[in-house]
């Protein structure tokens, strides 16, 4: 049984996070531990958790918590792990953090798009870039899992193959992305309110969003050199799922066979990727819920360039689930344990 | 392995079976029984099952279907069912019907609800009505289970204890019930549209709904004798969860703690039924994609009435997770079988 | 030109007030006021204005403000206008309190219900409550007008000629009430995020809530004697909009001609009140940003009970809307005056 | 005062105009045609218009209504309109036209796009594309005017003034834009249902939506030479609304305020284009229900690119709106009347 703790369990990462859990068969939470809502019973935070979880919310105690678990989770805000972790932590127990701290491995990169001074860039190196489908094997012996962003696990995974073989010409990447409400977080803020998001459509963050260098670095290992991409997130009137739309040059004319070959040669076997059927366009309904990320493709001859588009729901494959496979690879679990479920329509 | 069939696999309540039978540990789907979409896939119709669901929608051909599995689903229009019910077929198989076909005792009152001949009255009396937390015993032998409707089985659960144990005037019993849009199915019909269901909210078949009948005959047998309510279903822009709020006159002053004992009395060894905290009212987000209704009520002292309130999801508890409850029950199996969920939020 | 100000203008109601004025053929706002957003251009607090409004938010000052302008409306919190309205300011300038500060005669039971303490119920017996409707030759000439509140009005002008005419027991009448999330405010609180109350529905303020004294006074002038009801307001995932269901116990049996003269005796020459075709339900959507009200009922025979229904815009005949229907009565002018448009939709 | 007819009057477009023409001071409404409605009354199909319209809908009789009325609006699908219309019909009476009939000059490009014959192409050189902000002059003695689609005039007039001064190589023009759930039609179908596209987002006609062709003419004749661009519309789950969000090299470094002054050179005079403050996002929300497009651009030195953004609200700048806006031109009206109104929010 693997021991777990959470630390921000009370944002909706972090209670996507207890739903997914309680759904393994081989994980016990161990500590709910929160920072707004300490000694409260998390099923008073989240109802939906009535009779099912227990458990008092602690406070967000890292190095207490070390001693206690085999695995944490921290769902908690930029510049907060780093400023507190510890060479003699990461001795006792796993780390998967779902913030930013560590997915960067250039630390003034890092420091000029989040505007915070990183705490503990001794660990940036070691940091593994939890994107199960490109970093399996390395994920498998990490201490400290740098789990991805959610805009960043979508617009990644739906360019890599293209990139990664040359297909496109990277620089030429436009990334137009749109996402549910549940990615900007639980705070109480006026633009999140009911009726300053329904019935509305916003870009925000435009050219300068903080998931831009993260796909940026990431495409460029797979490039083989450094990229620069344009990325435009949107807020959309929903509870969950993020859609990219992806536009880039091809550097050659190819048929739909080659590109769907090149697909399928990089998430044929992949559980958790669906290269959908020819035409039928990737729709946040049928991925909601699940760990599912499904990808498409059209080639526009008319004007050379392919338009990719990615699904996932930001909450599973896009925070939480993802999390919950990395923990899976680093504890010798099958994968796809505890995240083996259909999308829930309607 | 349980082998299933579904008779009406392609609508809203077939969909969310198919969901649920997918989890269950010891089911196997052998039949996506469809009007529709014979001969297409089903994860065409249904793409949040793309790679989970490999079959082809085959014809709703009952009998046929009655030789190959152990248990068949009918998520059929009013009528269907009775019209083509055979003792043969009852003889081979178990039958959960999500019609409305076997629910009502008194065929007049039937054909007087839902304006048909009723084809098989003669199947009208061995019927279990499926409401398991009532009718658990019966339904374990029966053949032939006629699984509550979404507004019934919320109106009855949350009003059955204090009926039945004589605290409320059954007779000054109002439920004002309101539903998500998915309870009104997939057919292409205007008033279901988005543009029309958004940001809108509406009554309908006031004082005529057909489920009127079915909680007066089942609130009748908590009772001891007819009882007349009345019932006003409500449209919301949502995509599941119903809320009932009901009123009554309290025939007797009583206290919080007497009241919240005969809900326990009732129902705190039910894992599905949730009776909140004092002072907590249902709301449909915390049962989202779950197979529990939580309750609870309000004493008010001024106008000698008490409000109960209770919420559930209308395909899982309301339809597609009662029926696999009732499978649970008629071939031995634990009642959460596949159904041990936590509700998903946000 | 009315000279208007508004106290509170950066609220949801606030805003309505402003697009209603800028509309309104002989109205000039000369003060913007607001809590928050002092020194701010109100055209960046609301950008649907930008380009239509200049102005700066100034602050809540109200005392200046009577010696600028003809009429200054409040939409502030509870308590406010009481602790500060004197005599001298109402010498000055009339005033339409969108406050519930002088909705109710009976200072106790003001007090029981919001929990403060009244500053000033000197002003209680002339203050003169602005249902138009109802109220039209008092308003006239009033210098201080409680305007109603959005539940009050919609579930008083549904019912008001079937109690004024002894139709139905009062003491029977239950309100059962949905609105859209506009009606909760703009204030930055967690249960009023986009993730919180899309997808959801819940009942609050049960057997508690404010408006229920405001009905109950209403009502029992219109009955001649006390009245208790049973109030129970629902939040509904859409902006705008408010239904009243409301259930009541006919005094004798009738037919639908019968209450429909009722309705048209009270009704038919009302420009803003709709009573609908016979079996047509009122929907939120047909009012939408207009200042109707549509009604209507359905007799239920079996269980002797009437069922009325009554739809409204919250931001317009529950409150914008309302309190430039009561200037236009306070100044002479055609009471329709800037509010004769068609409601939209979609 | 005009009279004007419309056929296809009870579609959303033809719902939008209805509305839009009971607020204008100077028209009368004389013919309201449906093909599914017809001896209906108007306000059982919009009831929003009970007790304001009171007419029956009338076939859509073409040559019959020419006789009476001064304009005729057509709301009509593609291809009607272009079989039906006659140099008779064009001698007695003006016609807007919100279909695609004559949007586009060259026939062959519409027939390859829209796969029909175009029946009456020798009135395509005279018609004039009503985009009123760019074709004014020659709009006041059109007999014929082709209202703009709802996509294109959103992408056109948010990057009309680059391409015209030349500043962006228009080749490199990406427009990913997202539409509310009234742009695909009251059609009764299911991808329209409100459980299908409410909590989804999807990109549809991806490389072949039929407004591209219509974007591609406009540019070209700013660009003075044939422009190929990328168009990719997307559906979300709201009622109303338009955002484009548009990717395009610059063809030189510019600073914020050379492309502001170039911007205001355009549209500093034009009363429904609202050219937002530095740093402010373009919002669906904030143009609701009014004739305004607000634009706004950010400049993106790392790639190269410029971003632009533009919203409207597809229902009237979209459609009817611009359609009244063309009606006013060709009457010699005053360009704004009927449509000076404030959006509504929230």
């Amino acid at each position: 049984m693997i021991r777990a703790g959470i630390i921000g369990a009370t944002g909706y990462a972090g209670g996507e996070l207890v739903r997914l859990l309680l759904g393994h068969s081989d994980t016990e939470i161990r500590w709910f531990g929160s920072k707004s809502y300490i000694d409260q019973k998390y099923a008073q935070v989240y109802r939906n958790m009535f009779e099912l979880v227990e458990d008092i919310c602690l406070d967000d105690n890292l190095t207490e918590l070390a001693s206690q678990v085999d695995v944490i989770f921290t769902a908690t805000p930029q510049g907060y792990l780093a400023s507190i972790l510890t060479e003699e932590i990461l001795n006792q127990v796993k780390i998967i953090d779902l913030s930013a701290d560590y997915r960067i491995k250039d630390v003034s990169i890092y420091e000029a798009w989040y505007q915070i001074e990183h705490k503990s860039p001794q660990f940036l190196k070691e940091a593994v870039y939890g994107l199960c489908e490109v970093n399996r094997e390395t994920i498998r012996s990490a201490r400290l899992v740098a789990n991805p962003g959610c805009y960043t696990t979508c617009s990644i995974l739906t360019a890599y193959p293209l990139v990664k073989e040359g297909l496109i010409d990277p620089n030429s990447l436009i990334i137009d992305a749109k996402s549910g409400v549940s990615g900007a977080g639980r705070g109480a803020k006026v633009p999140n309110l009911f009726c300053e998001v329904n019935e509305n459509i916003k870009a925000y963050g435009v050219a300068s969003h903080r998931h831009t260098p993260e796909i940026e670095e990431q495409l460029g290992y797979a490039a083989g050199r450094p990229v620069t991409v344009s990325f435009t997130p949107h807020l959309i009137p929903m509870n969950r799922g993020i859609l990219a739309t992806e536009y880039a040059t091809l550097v050659k004319p190819v048929s739909y066979s080659q590109v769907k070959a090149i697909y399928d040669q990089y998430y044929a076997d992949e559980k958790f990727i669906r290269v959908l059927d020819e035409g039928v366009c990737p729709e946040t309904r049928w991925v909601e819920g699940s760990n599912f990320v499904d990808i498409n493709f059209k080639i526009d001859e008319r004007t050379g360039r392919i338009v990719l588009m990615g699904a996932l729901d930001n909450l599973v494959k896009g925070a939480a689930g993802q999390a919950v496979q990395n923990m899976n690879l680093l504890f010798g679990k099958p994968e796809t344990e505890g995240l083996a479920f259909a999308p829930i329509f309607p």
